[in-house]
């Protein structure tokens, strides 16, 4: 347990805006402006939950304070601020406050996402440490609680999601108080999203049930779970707070549902051909856990046309054995490199890029926008984590 | 899987208000209108997600709209009417069917917390039936799909209930989109609720885990799982949407925190002396799964105030122990029923509904509310389900 003391704490009399984000300092500052409004909502609302409990405030809210407030790459806070800039939002002042904070919510939102994936995952590793569930269910078995602490801990971790979605929404919903047009405007792209994550994370579950081979499967939860999440939406979001016409949303989410379904593709390839030190993750670790991906059944697909039956038996088999070992998953790598899969996604993650950026280079944005948004791009190609 | 002919429907152009609820027809009436406007938001719901993917239209939403539309006592959407009403709102009209529109939305937050707490809780029948979970898990079984079968369906209850938590926020926003004002004014007690509904939950399963004797403990998860989440919050609602003034909204919540704890401890006493025909529940079912009750709290204090240690014994034992006999239950009840726990229990319960009846009597309200609300109390003592 962490003592009370550590716990997040509000920022006193600081106002919102003063955590917004001048143009000069990029996106380090960005990324910071965005921990500074997490940091401040969380502490606001630290002191009514140890009203209620003060047990919860340092068990539950304190893990999922410093989980968003340490962690993450700020992805999607990131693409909503492009949106917005896109658009003509401006760079400072109360109403780029506001817009961001809005879209720090979103990080709430991903936090609730993460715990519950990684619960339905079973995955134990998260950002290079134990996952949530993982660190509940070590408390109860230091404290040596009754039941199955291996259950505590994925129920605990369950609900410290549940208050992150459910505080997403309040911080989403203050954050914006001061502009209500623009919330009304937000609340399409906001709620859409929503309900997209949980269909998408539906379909990628019941695809490694089903042990799914079709090359649409992957596609259409890449579209779903990463691209309409992690992009489009959030992209759409800032440009709706913003006010954008439909010719710039347009162009907007569909560089974000390129750009999103292309980082998905680039992290399936991180999965078999990723360095643990960056990643943050297991080698094979969506291979062990049966994850249906695209490079998978292209892989399965040229290995049948090739009437390749020992390639069809060893793909079949690794794909979802939790105690596939290292050499095995490196030699389903190997494979999948041998049958062209590695290069066909490879080729299919480029041509997604180049079609979201064309899509954005006669829209009426922001150069200052396009060009960030191009850089983005282009970073989804060689990224490492 | 259920053929898509039968999922629900949208109710073509029937107008919302035409799903209000005449004073005259009473309490059955207000349950079918409150079952109509569930029905015509998950109606006109099912395209959009059947567009997104036919299958979770097919297996999750129509699961989630059966077990909304078919099943509850629709106590939390009857207590916001009455909050409503008691503050001065009217009884028909687009603005009563708005508020009742608004309210329903409160069936969805509750289908997520059953959904939930079932696979937390590891219940297996709910409402008489099959739990959502065991349902999905028998798709599995019946499919023979990959993987483990309890796992599936534990995650797809999980995510079906997300989605009824996403919407019901939509289904909330909505039903006011045009009461601006009422709701700004009900979006305070609305998420509340959602905050206290995940802190009593963790703090019921660390009770658990625990093994927490306290009678304090039972007492403050009832507060915050049952009573702020069913009664207070919902009358808070229905007060706020009506813009109630402080002393009537004062009333409401003391008179929904009383009622509501009251009716937990008659929960309480069902799960040991009710019939499970009426109840839809086995008997001992939370005595197995180890709710760490107030009946079972002031039972061990007497016993040990006795210094009975077979009685300490017993009790210890049966709680929490999955495979009790049914025997051995019935011996537990008569045991608490000789220690005089039950009495105890029985009451506290009586002075708590005379204690929210009390609150409820100077407080300017409408005599019709009040009128309705003592009538519910009185009711919550002799309730057999």
């Amino acid at each position: 347990m962490t003592a009370s003391g550590s716990r997040v704490r509000p920022r006193g009399d600081r106002k919102h805006h003063e955590a917004s984000c001048p143009a000069a300092c990029g996106d380090a500052c960005l990324r910071e402006a965005v921990t500074r409004h997490l940091e401040d909502f969380l502490g606001r609302r630290s002191p009514a939950v140890a009203g209620l409990d003060v047990d919860f405030a340092d068990e539950v809210l304190d893990r999922l304070a410093r989980f968003v407030v340490e962690g993450g790459k700020r992805v999607r806070p990131t693409f909503a601020w492009w949106g917005w800039r896109a658009a003509g939002g401006a760079d400072d002042g109360p109403e780029a406050a506001s817009a961001l904070r809005a879209a720090s919510a979103l990080e709430l939102v991903q936090a609730f996402a993460l715990f519950q994936d990684d619960v339905m995952d079973k995955s134990e590793v998260r950002r290079g440490e134990p996952a949530v569930h993982v660190r509940f269910a070590n408390d109860h078995r230091s404290k040596r609680w009754l039941g199955d602490p291996d259950h505590y801990g994925q129920s605990a971790a369950l609900l410290a999601g549940d208050l992150a979605l459910v505080w997403a929404e309040d911080m989403f919903t203050e954050a914006l108080s001061h502009m209500p047009d623009a919330r009304e405007r937000a609340r399409g792209p906001w709620r859409a999203m929503h309900t997209e994550m949980v269909v998408g994370q539906f379909l990628d579950m019941r695809s490694q049930a089903r042990g799914d081979t079709a090359e649409s499967t992957p596609l259409r939860v890449n579209r779903l779970k990463t691209a309409a999440y992690s992009a489009e939406r959030p992209l759409h979001l800032g440009a709706a707070l913003a006010d954008a016409n439909e010719k710039v949303v347009q162009a907007l989410r569909r560089y974000g549902e390129a750009v999103g379904s292309a980082y998905q593709l680039r992290d399936d390839l991180l999965d078999l051909y990723g360095e643990p030190a960056q990643t943050g993750k297991a080698v094979g670790a969506d291979l062990r856990e049966g994850k249906r991906t695209l490079l998978l059944a292209v892989g399965l697909r040229r290995a049948r046309e090739r009437g390749d039956r020992e390639a069809v038996r060893m793909l079949d088999s690794a794909i979802g054995d939790p105690g596939l070992p290292d050499a095995d998953v490196r030699a389903v790598a190997d494979l999948l490199a041998a049958l062209g899969a590695k290069k066909a996604v490879e080729q299919r993650l480029a041509a997604l890029l180049r079609e979201g950026t064309r899509s954005l280079a006669d829209a009426p944005i922001t150069p200052m926008a396009y060009e960030e948004l191009r850089r983005r791009a282009d970073g989804a190609i060689t990224r490492a984590t």
